[in-house]
């Protein structure tokens, strides 16, 4: 069961849609052969993913917002998508994407991946500036530029307003499931759309952004208030998710907010906003459980909950260093109740707390056992722990203290399977 | 091959012997049953020792420091050695030591350090003060005292000058190996000695220290000094030694020097401080590698040693990241050269330098390939990076630019067998 359990939130209601969701978003997907010693259905390799190239055009001018990997290395891809927005002020109305080859650590990386806009805008008679351009795959190979001249004008032609899918199975590398989410909410009678799509399996402890993920809405906002309301809701969803520790040259999360649905400008500072920003949330967090269930080689969900913290950064920082220990997570692969590898974590977590007062119970939706309390041990039963840890969602709360912040994390099991991946990745 | 190559180091030699090597230290190891469900020779748990408990004793009263781990979950053991460390001024006589259980986070857990302090005083007529205490293994389970109370008899009885073999098998966890070093040296026509051995195997990533160490040197030093040189000597060796990213409740690394070889007392800033320092550093860094390549589930020794950088830290910070990267570890597994891993793990390594100036070599004792020069890949033969990958012990040299600082970290490749011991570690 790759598929997480959607958590409703009122007010909100999960459609389908994906990054269509919204008025005036088409969408394509196909395959233009970027990895060549692939064959299109090959399934010896590891992407069991055929389309290999996706696009996503708005009807009309977006305002754009996005945040990118802190990672020293970074694609040539970010520096290019980051030059246009800059250019425009924020203004967006194609992406183009490719998966198999990150455009990473090469001398010709960002002449190629200012060819992929200027490809795209021809082809759809927008400016080159008005295209966010990304890339994802093995870093520091050579991105051949032949396949994705002959996949643009396929793309062009293919876009639909329900290709969604054929986009969200264009970024997939190791990917297993595709990763879609939309919602649809209202402001002041207006009913609005946001959805979105992710990719991401390995390399995945985003710092500021994460893997490659697409957003869009039918809202009215500014790029400026876009940009708030994504940086916040960063934070405490993708920042919040680790699957190995190893931090992507290649992140980033962006939203286009195209304005097609009506109504008034939401702007930062107001009721409105929030409500807009919650819908941001729903969708970014759950693609970041998405992310964290399809990590590569995983069989379980783990979400860490920690509260009582004196601070966010407090919670986050405990709640990340819990979920990103190896050895918790092969403990969770093999269904143990290892409650000390959870009081190590916490312990070697970089920030201030009582560990006299630490408190840790382990659940899921079969049942719950406390098995921590004031930092010590307490008694369990082993048959009930086995049965909790058994199922494919497992929650870890983590008490730290009377403090009033709280924050959630999110990651998986360390398996067989994620060292069989990724023995053997570029070959 | 788990036993490491020992590199030469003029004017230093490596001799048998370990914790018992310097004049003047007895030691010795047994089976007490502390782990209760474990056949004496049960084969079935990933527990190989049979000892699970280890004496070490001096013929004199001993200068002594320690370093221990940062975490703020703290063994009993840890705050029982500190507290008779302070109270004898930096003096002590003996060690006692038992494997299968951490005595962590248990309420009765400073009570049971300090009677196995007591019940080693009695026996042999020393101060409990003078006694250090270490446990390592599960946290959170009830230390029973009563094999240890029958224990002690026993390892007093049995103490000897060529007890190092039944002290250092008395600490593994799950070690697959034993770990002893000794090197003799020679300061104005004084011949002295230094010996040690360290356990340790998952649970990996010090701080500050790392695992449980025992050092004993014949030299005459002060405590003070003996932590100057301790504490320096830890930052480039076990401070640059990662498993698997988590730093354990019970590091803990402690020198003793009972001054029995004669000659002058070593002080601070004085030619001989430096000869001793680096014995001391040539014992610990070997220990060091030890660990690293039976770290747990571990096929391969990984080396990363960073040159051309600005500062210290910045060389140890960038090798740590780079020796730390899950992917990285899988990719040796798979002897797959996949250098992108490594530039990217220098990428999000906290510390300033300019990415663009990245030159990555892999070596082993088969041959070298050089991957990356200024930044971007450079062509290899992938016949020779498998060929120089398949080695047990692989270095890989970043270099970071034109400073004069160097560092090496040390690690070791993630494999099935890690998930497998980890998977299930407690029942």
């Amino acid at each position: 069961m790759k598929e997480i359990t959607l958590i409703p939130f009122e007010g909100y209601k999960y459609i389908e849609g994906g990054v269509c969701a919204a008025k005036g978003f088409k969408a394509s997907g196909t395959y233009c052969g970027i990895k060549k010693s692939e064959a299109p259905d090959g399934n010896e390799s590891p992407f069991k993913a055929k389309n290999d190239i996706g696009m996503v055009v708005s009807d009309c001018i977006c305002s754009a917002a996005a945040v990118y990997t802190q990672n020293k290395v970074k694609g040539a891809p970010i520096t290019v998508t980051r030059k246009n927005l800059e250019a425009t002020g924020g203004k967006a109305r194609a992406i183009i994407v490719n998966s198999k080859n990150a455009n990473t650590c090469n001398a010709d990386g960002e002449q190629k991946a200012k060819k992929m806009c200027e490809l795209t805008a021809n082809a759809l008679g927008i400016r080159a500036e008005e295209v966010i351009v990304a890339s994802t795959g093995v870093i520091g190979q050579i991105l051949p530029i032949e396949p994705i001249e002959k996949a643009v004008p396929v793309l062009v032609k293919e876009l639909d307003y329900n290709g969604n899918e054929q986009a969200a199975t264009a970024i997939m590398t190791t990917d297993t499931v595709k990763k879609e989410i939309a919602v649809e909410f209202e402001i002041d009678g207006t009913r609005y759309h946001l959805g979105g799509m992710g990719k991401g399996s390995g390399m995945i402890h985003p710092n500021m952004a994460t893997t490659l993920n697409f957003y869009t809405t039918d809202c009215r906002i500014s790029a400026d208030a876009l940009q708030e309301a994504l940086s916040e809701v960063v934070k405490v969803t993708y920042n919040c998710l680790s699957v190995d520790g190893d931090q992507s040259t290649n992140d980033m999360v962006c939203v286009l907010a195209n304005g097609m649905a009506g109504g008034s400008e939401i702007v930062t500072g107001t009721k409105q906003f929030e409500i807009f920003k919650k819908a941001l949330y729903i969708a970014m967090m759950n693609i970041t459980k998405m992310l964290a269930k399809d990590g590569e080689g995983a069989t379980k969900l783990l979400e860490v909950k920690v509260s009582g913290a004196d601070s966010l950064a407090t919670a986050i920082t405990v709640a990340k260093s819990v979920v990103g220990s190896n050895l918790l997570k092969c403990a969770i692969f093999g269904a143990d109740a290892n409650w000390g590898r959870v009081l190590c974590a916490v312990g070697y977590a970089d920030a201030e707390f009582d560990i006299n007062k630490v408190d840790v119970k382990m659940s899921s939706k079969a049942g719950s056992i406390h098995v921590c309390e004031n930092g010590a041990g307490i008694e369990f039963s082993e048959d009930v722990a086995k049965k909790v840890l058994s199922e494919d969602e497992i929650t870890i709360d983590v008490s730290i203290g009377g403090g009033e912040f709280s924050a959630a994390a999110w990651g998986c099991d360390l398996t067989y399977d994620y060292v069989k991946i990724n023995g053997d990745y570029r070959s």
